[in-house]
């Protein structure tokens, strides 16, 4: 089959013919219909420091997918030929406390596929019965693709409770951009988005058009928000972008008891300021990964019943696996929205 | 100055010329400009066994009101004259316990506005300084009229978080209306409204258009909701109906892990199924009363912000206060949504 | 291998001699060290109307069981020959939106280990692989006969928190006396415990010398309590004895914001004075049952490891499995602690 | 009266004869009978940055205290002549958001007793009624005096759940003491305390027999600690050393779940690796201020009625008012444990 491959410990991919995936008795086969290119990717294709150690050549990578099943392992038992999955990242272990106490996502003895195993971009995949996402009928392979990141987005929202609390998202890029529709969606009732890349903003823009935007270049996000809450600021952040000083900002916009979500994992320390920023106004801080295993893919499948907004505006282009490289670099630049791959 | 009077302890009411009321040191004089009916105004003018005991003539009763500030208590300092306020029902000692641990409207010492104190069916009302809610500008006296009621939806949907939860509202009345209205606005997945009044299921469609409707004279409310949810059961359910076998079915429609809010006064003692309906599935039964002094208030004020539903379309009729006994009387039939009375 | 055989739908059961079971691909042998006598045992075996249509002779029953690993099932991977493990009753599907959501124990598709399965009276069991709760080392074979048991008065105990607050525990059979221990463990500042069998009061009293004891028969719970309370009432109340009139004194005895913990099967419906007992005074009632799996073990396991109390010494009597009768005729009386069987 | 004024914008402080205070209508008198040490009162002693553009001499400082109420104001409604009160130091608005909305010690207009007001360090001293809370008969002035820091560490125990968990207490000064001592009442399994000096260190063996002890600068906190829980990592840490690398350390030691309460104000930024200590385990922050007004100093009253530990064990030492230098200089070497003053 042909897959993108990454073979050397630097920057790049290949697109080899490679053998279809050998299965295990707890794996299913999956053709791949659709996949998306998520950070992570991008990193291990420029091979930024994330990848150094990390990632273990060759590897097939890509981890947000769908697909149809075409042949499951013999001790599968929930699955069968002709479903239709979407792919949780987290391969867990079932046994360990993490996984025992509600914790999934978190197993001490996790591996992420497409990262640690080989992944979705390429025809096959081979996925754990326990990573198998059966979608309800009538989902698109492409709105199957991006469920992973938008659970993200879901659980980064839904931390903590957003009915009628004010939110601000820092970071417009996909995930950020999901953040706001669920939270509008799950009724926030003001929401703040913060970019600094005009074109994401403006994607924002079209998504919701109640939101109040800001551009930290050109705005100080402190002043817009303290003014537009009566001085109060926001009840709720999610910190999206991985950007140290907007991790710093989002506890500044945050009122008194308010919270926020780290979900963007930071290029370098955060310098926290405690007593003014957490201490002196009570604020909390939550640490979010990934999705829980699996009420966030449920609130994901209510969210999408709701029909309030539709994740698919999210994706901006779409390519053959075989371009992968010009998907890739254009996703590097950090001006488009989700990008699709379809082996 | 006018006032509606219970006179005596039978049915009825007179208005009669009685002297305008004189404030203690920590109360405000309110000139009335809008008051509305509840249903305990129903009960004391129709002296139902409710009022028995409780009501001591004579008494001027409502306590749903806004109005204008024209005199305040030499100790007040919170309120100044011209301050258009609301009043909340609650008058809390500021003491107890519950008054110390965040649950006022509970306090042990508590009297209610209109009903153990001289209310708001009349030109003036003293207020105690507690039970003020300063209106935010550009409220009209109508909306300020309704808000007391309003947060008793909102603090029965709010009494634990609906964001993308499935909720069915047992009655509605105007409270329940609102409660359809708040359910939608903070973020429910799906609202079921039942109710067996037409006219009022009519109400309901108008306010919430995707709404599923239900009148349970004429449809099995069980199975049409688990039809509805795949068998689940609704997450949440609140009871604003006091009907006794709507308590009983909020609970039977609630799915594993869900909850119910009572808010409705029962007529008479519930049935609970606890086996079936309860401790197999883990279902919470919420008891909610009043609104919380004024985390409630505030969620009002947010919900009013997001613009997504007008609670004065839940008023039907408007009389002047002189009119009272046409009013109270058409609100009796049950079949009106919020009637209004000005002095 | 020798068991005791639910044979008829009637009275009694008889000690067979019966082949050792064989087990599926998921499934562990184990060699039984110790069973413990349950409530449901002794409706079983006195074939009361909870037995009828539930349980299909014949059957094997009892399910608290303590005992080790000879031998395992193909697909098991996490369990291996030679582990000690305890039994957690239910036998989840892993696949439903129960499972899916951290509610494993309210399982769409559950079946009950020695109810709907052979169970734990005999000399072998076969376990399903996700029913086994590996012992720590060190942990006698009694004490893991009866984790299973005393994990439902942790769940009960800790369906909310208890740190801080009294706690009226209402029943004190076994688990009503686990509960009394784990609520002092976990820091309630004061316990009442209710019982009307002398004999079980004064096991009480051995357990906890700080409780205040109450036997409703001789003394008015409610008069009791809020004299201890100041007229409070308790934060926290866990029904266990399933008498009706005993949930209705659980809500009674609650102070504002209180809850209770439902977990005793209620012989018949419960009469609730909403107003007065859950709404006035906003008290929640929380449907408790069985196990959160894995939460409740590790909570058991942390409990276990304070040396508070010793749950074992709740254990009363101790049989041979062949004088099945007479232990279970003696638990029938209500007058014994725990009582175990040796295989 | 006597009174210990900071009279300039340096080190130290004088013992002047001034004029006892004038009380204003909703303040009372406070015959001061004992007062106690807190760290801040040692930086406006020692004039650190802290002091610098806070403070404003003239100024008697101390703000832990308890006394008789010897005259009020005439608008006072709750507090009579007589009565035995500790002083909460926070002198809230009553009607700001934070106010109404269950968060009055993080007020919008607060003023601090004894830091913006004058405060304790004198005979007699001016105390709002909104900050008066009433002690039970037969607690002693001793007692009385140390309220105050025993809620800041009961605060930070109890800003979420302790119960059966593991707890690991970061500065072993007098509320770490009172934080070991309440964690262990409400029911922590396991507790670690840490802290530098080994006089403070002796005084948490003594307290708290069971903890397990770590000097940082003699043993590598997370090596300890993560042996002792089998690599698991504590629930619940808290912070109150006020010490940045700790702060650091909490967050490290904390396992997936785990929540860290903030108490002690950090000398400096705190910097987070919040990929690997906060995002990845999804660990908690939780900024904690002052006390919940009321509800901690209820809690407070709940640990005294459990009699698990003295909190007056925590006082090392005790002076008259005119050796308030030696004493404070005492206080400077964090050696002893808390000191008490007596007018």
């Amino acid at each position: 089959m042909k897959a993108v491959v990454k073979t050397e410990e630097a920057f790049g991919a290949e697109l080899l013919d490679v053998d279809i995936p050998v299965i295990g008795p707890r794996d299913v086969l999956v053709k791949v219909k659709a996949a998306a290119i998520c950070g992570s990717d991008i990193y291990i294709y420029n091979w930024t420091p994330y990848a150094h150690g990390r990632i273990k050549p060759p590897l097939i990578f890509g981890h947000e997918m769908s697909g149809e099943v075409i042949e499951t392992g013999e001790h599968v038992t929930s699955i069968k030929k002709g479903d239709i999955v979407a792919v949780e990242t987290h391969i867990s272990c079932g046994s360990c406390h993490q996984c025992q106490t509600g914790a999934r996502h978190l197993c001490r003895n996790v591996a992420i596929f497409g990262v640690d195993t080989d992944g979705a971009f390429a025809e096959y995949a081979r996925v754990p019965e326990v990573c198998c996402w059966k979608l309800s009928k009538g989902t698109s392979y492409d709105l199957g693709a991006i469920l992973e990141p938008l659970g993200v987005a879901v659980h980064g929202i839904m931390a903590d409770d957003v009915n009628g609390k004010s939110v601000a998202v820092f970071g417009c890029g996909p995930i950020g951009l999901f953040a706001i529709g669920a939270a509008a969606a799950f009724g926030a009732a003001k929401t703040f988005a913060l970019e600094v890349v005009p074109e994401r903003l403006a994607m924002a823009r079209q998504l919701a058009p109640d939101a109040i935007l800001i551009n930290p270049k050109e705005q100080d996000p402190l002043t817009t928000i303290m003014e537009a809450t009566d001085g109060l600021g926001v009840n709720v952040a999610i910190e999206l972008s991985g950007n140290v000083e907007a991790a710093g900002q989002a506890l500044k916009v945050l009122g008194h008891s308010g919270r926020v979500s780290l979900v963007g994992v930071p290029t370098g320390p955060i310098e926290l300021n405690a007593y003014k920023d957490i201490i002196r106004k009570e604020a909390k801080i939550l640490g979010v990964w990934g999705r829980l295993m699996w009420q966030t893919w449920w609130q994901v499948q209510n969210l999408l019943s709701m029909g309030k907004f539709d994740p698919l505006s999210v994706v901006t282009h779409r390519f053959p696996l075989a371009d992968y490289a010009q998907a890739i670099e254009l996703a590097t630049k950090h001006e488009a929205g989700k990008i699709l791959l379809y082996p």
